[in-house]
């Protein structure tokens, strides 16, 4: 019985989620879902990637957290439109809390929504909200075993920054073997080793993303 | 009705976890479940914790992971009772999986049990597994705005070690911003700044473990 409600629960959040997507195609923008701990760089990685796209595409950014506002305000800063989810005590979000979220967003004037999502490696890889892309970050900090005891969001995942490479010489990390056990779980999972902090490594990635955001919002092939 | 199910499946988790505890207090065991995002250095405490106090307690270790029993090789390593509990995608362990795990162990002949819950930010905070102290870790790498966006693991625990402070040379950590914020959802919470990596400060954390293990041995108050 329990594994009926969890099921249902999961078929009902697909609906909708499939929903989203439709909307976002027929509105050509290209929507991510950023996951990671909590404190892996999700926000920073946001603000990084709001100023270098900025010029190109129109960004907007739904923030996912538990409770507080703390990370909308660092985008509401860079003068970004931003929907705050408060999640009151949820792990995840799911596809219906971005849903309402969109009511609070002008999607007509967006090339580009970047969804962060509540800081857990574990429950939000488990819930489409609509998105094109679940993209997810891995702090060296965290080390090299991560992987393997969290395998679902690096197999859900079609890209993994690994950020925080400015204190891997004060680590033990081996990017090798995330390397290894990232690709093992997901040979397609497209890996950029950065710093949001320096900002060594992200010029890859701003590239990845924005010949997506462009091919969206010229109605290519998603 | 959804509620109703939390409420039942939460409701159920405690009863099993007040007879975890009767258990424990019926064997004079002290059982700590330790909790942390992942990566922050759960499984490092345990192995420092187990090196400085086999010498005076009888320890078992049971380590909850998703998948992979790379942790409780660890503990193995070190000549200790331990058993794996593989949640299979489960975010959190619960008292019935620890009840399950208890069979594999030889509760008669232990003083001190470490239960490692699966790394995980919110989801372990909800569910009690009739542990004497809930014991989490903050890692340093995560930033000093946790405590206000995952407010209840704080709030329940009775200790919070702030460890990885080796780095805090490389990174822009506010430690009064943590401790403050921390202190401000919960004023009873006992904070020790430490690094598993260098032993920094873990003696006091070893004294306040110790002298509870102590005193439950002695069947003095809990």
């Amino acid at each position: 019985m329990k594994i009926q409600v969890v099921t249902n629960v999961l078929a009902a959040n697909e609906r909708i989620a499939d929903e989203n997507r439709s909307l976002f195609a027929a509105k050509r923008i290209y929507v991510i879902n950023l996951m990671s701990s909590p404190g892996a760089g999700k926000t920073s990685l946001v603000e990084k990637t709001i100023l270098a796209l900025r010029n190109r595409f129109r960004i907007g950014v739904i923030e996912g957290d538990i409770q507080s506002t703390q990370d909308a305000d660092r985008v509401a800063a860079l003068d970004i439109p931003v929907v705050q989810i408060n999640t009151g005590g949820g792990c995840h979000l799911d596809a219906n809390m971005v849903r309402e979220a969109l009511a609070s967003l002008d999607i007509d004037k967006l090339d580009l929504l970047i969804v962060e999502n509540v800081g857990n490696l574990v429950c939000p890889a488990e819930f489409q909200i609509g998105e094109d892309a679940k993209v997810m970050i891995l702090s060296t900090a965290e080390g090299a075993d991560k992987p393997l005891k969290y395998p679902l969001i690096f197999q859900e995942s079609s890209v993994m920054l690994l950020n925080k490479i400015d204190l891997l010489p004060y680590l033990d990390f081996d990017v090798e073997k995330a390397r290894k056990a990232s690709l093992s779980l997901n040979p397609d999972l497209e890996i950029f080793p950065v710093s949001c902090r320096t900002g060594e490594g992200l010029a890859g990635w701003f590239d990845w993303l924005g010949k997506r955001v462009a091919a969206a919002r010229e109605g290519k092939t998603r």
